[in-house]
């Protein structure tokens, strides 16, 4: 298996943090990124005390970017554009994995936003046209991701793309956190179903009381 | 368990003929409808001969909705709107259960399409204010609702709508697909992301050669 050196944008955010705890317990290079650098190293350093022969560290987003060869994006909607917009050099010509959920919750529950874009991820590769844009990693509950459990490996990881290389490097990534290939979701657009899909597992969260995932049958 | 009579419109093609086939087998009395009532009742020929003991007939669209309790919509959205609002009469004070898929094709494959209603089961419910109106059964394909097999018990129905009695129906009614209750996904408004599922899951069967399906975990 590769092993791949990874910034999370958000690094500090319950998804952000779960999924670089994930990366770094099997064995990829993670930096975490935040505006603040200094909460960037204090959630690395939590990371770090559970993984402890793991590589990880924490620092401004930029700078995170900046040294990696894959960038995942696990910001909140809200901000999101300026953000990649204000990275667009770091990002430039480099694997990019969104994980951002445009949510909205209101009495009723959660719901998906309408993106101009269509989705966050194809919004990011409007932003940042050299950028090998993927979506992935939507669906995974945080607090899973933080637990102590091996794999998650009652979920499916759901990847879109439009470039190969980049979509199998995501294929590739799921594998530290269920233990296996993520699927091949198809292409970028694609992101329209998979990010609002989110509503759907804590609509279900909620009613049942339980941390939902999605599992895809028939593979 | 309830035994309840039910419409299934569009029931010639291969979606409700493949839900209307899984009703019958389970006990439920089940009438085809189609624009055709000759149509209508070769495909319940087609399935009478399959559940000899079971009760099923056809016969043109309106008929089939004014004897029912349950009227399943199962066609294509293409024409839906006209459709519902055509059977408003047989429609109304009922439970309708939408499994209508908004779905367009072209080079890179399938997608959500965008409805001016946000989905075809919110689409329904305004047209028709009386019907209680429940999305379900979007996702199961039509050649596992059609194969011999017992249950398709590695697949989940996700259920949504506003009005909890006639939710309760659809949730029962999937124990004949599943083999067991379907889920509550949430609110009518859920039907956004419900229906075009249906493309990620036509994307995935495409590249994996297989029938996909959706499981949600954790339950």
């Amino acid at each position: 298996m590769t092993s791949y050196d990874i910034a999370v944008i958000g690094g500090t955010g319950p998804q952000g943090r779960g999924l670089a705890y994930r990366w770094a317990r099997h064995g990829h290079r993670v930096v975490l990124g935040s505006r603040s650098a200094e909460r960037a190293a204090e959630a690395a350093a939590e990371i770090a005390a559970r993984v402890p022969d793991g590589s990880v560290s924490g620092l401004g987003n930029a700078d995170a970017a900046a040294g990696a060869d894959v960038v995942v994006l696990a910001v909140p909607y809200d901000g999101h554009d300026d953000l990649v917009a204000s990275l667009a050099g770091q990002l430039a010509g480099k694997t990019v994995i969104s994980c951002v959920n445009p949510l909205g919750f209101d009495k009723q529950g959660p719901y998906g936003l309408d993106v101009p874009g269509g989705s966050a991820a194809e919004t990011a590769a409007a932003l940042v046209p050299s950028a090998r844009v993927v979506g992935a990693f939507h669906h995974v509950s945080a607090p899973s991701l933080w637990s102590d459990a091996e794999y998650l490996d009652h979920e499916d990881v759901l990847v879109c793309g439009d470039d190969a290389e980049a979509k199998a490097v995501a294929v590739e990534l799921a594998r530290a956190v269920t233990s296996r290939d993520g699927v091949d979701a198809g292409r970028l657009r694609i992101a329209r179903q998979l990010e609002p899909w989110t509503a759907v597992l804590i609509s279900i969260n909620k009613r049942y009381k339980i941390r939902s995932g999605t599992r895809i049958s028939g593979l």
